[in-house]
């Protein structure tokens, strides 16, 4: 039998870790990770030791006015055991760089581990290897227009 | 403790929403709202105060044959407080017009209200935030064609 | 009342079909399926009749090192009846085949049957209906490029 109370907090969890990268929402984000967690985005590419460092590549990454994302997760296989769990998830992202005048459009496997503290699920462990990643460039591309988001229409 | 068969309910509630938006089953939509609803569509651009209206604005804006669409949500942020509920999800739309010939693709934050009348959950309120929205030109394009839908290869 | 333990443990059949899809992992994906199983890909343009064909076909039109994809599925209406079930879900199908110089992109929605054999739930049959497919073509296209996967950068 599944406890399918912790399985929907696990899922919340990650939601809210999406969610939270997207809308560049750093303070609630941290609230997502223990102190000690570790990261390997990108085939292992972005290794980091703890929250703060992971942090801070997420809003150097992520973070500036140019860069609006849909970092979207699917497909949940969460195996939980007791006040540990570990995830696998489907990702596909989607960033769009004004500055840089191209999109980053790719889709990956995450491998993550939760842990239980204070009765509360956090991530401990992320990252994702990629399935494949494709740069689209906007400058000079007559087809495609950016309509809504910071710099739209110029 | 969440609710998880009511939490259950109001996803299918919502798949249901999205399935008959872009199989344009509107009877079937019809159902998934009560009558006095709200919407607020695109940053409020888009805001009706009746479930007749919010139907016949979905009719123009996707019931065309020529419009064919996919409206996926994801990452259910839901909380149920006895017959009412709210609901965070992210969206992603993809929207090819054959006769503007463009793809209008996109990403958002939906926050629904529920409310359960006669033991059914229904749509009291919904409306997104954008986070981007791109339009694609497909005429006069030679790197993109359609293949499957209304006027594919021609 | 939906028995949430037996919905759980269909998402995940449906959620690793997928991923062994897209990874490429054979032999897991054979244990989605009865012998017996069936599909009718694409609008029923993909039928087969056993678990062996199934299997033949997906080998054929995925597993060649130059294609790198992401199957992803939403939205889960999951009707179940004892030792059986039926499953309606969206899919986003991409697919990038370094060799052919193009991308597949499309949305359709999946119609399902899933039954219980030995306690474990299986496909019975698979299939979906498409609401639109393009193709992209990356050959002698200067405005994408795909920087990770198979040939990338090249």
């Amino acid at each position: 039998m599944v406890d399918l109370q912790e399985l929907e907090k696990i899922k919340r969890l990650k939601y809210k870790y999406q969610r939270c990268l997207d809308l560049h929402l750093w303070d609630e984000l941290e609230e997502c990770f223990v102190p000690e967690a570790t990261s390997s985005y990108g085939d292992g590419q972005y290794t980091f030791g703890s929250r703060d460092e992971i942090l801070n590549f997420l809003k150097q990454a992520m973070g500036r006015p140019s860069s609006m994302s849909s970092h979207h997760v699917h497909h949940p296989e969460i195996d939980i055991d007791g006040e540990r769990a570990t995830g696998v998830w489907a990702l596909e992202d989607y960033v769009v760089d004004q500055e840089a005048g191209n999109t980053i459009h790719g889709a990956a496997y995450y491998h993550d581990q939760y842990v239980k503290v204070d009765g509360e699920w956090k991530i401990k462990h992320t990252g994702y290897m990629r399935a494949y990643e494709e740069r689209v460039e906007r400058r000079n591309n007559p087809h495609i227009e950016l309509t809504v988001g910071w710099g739209a229409g110029e």
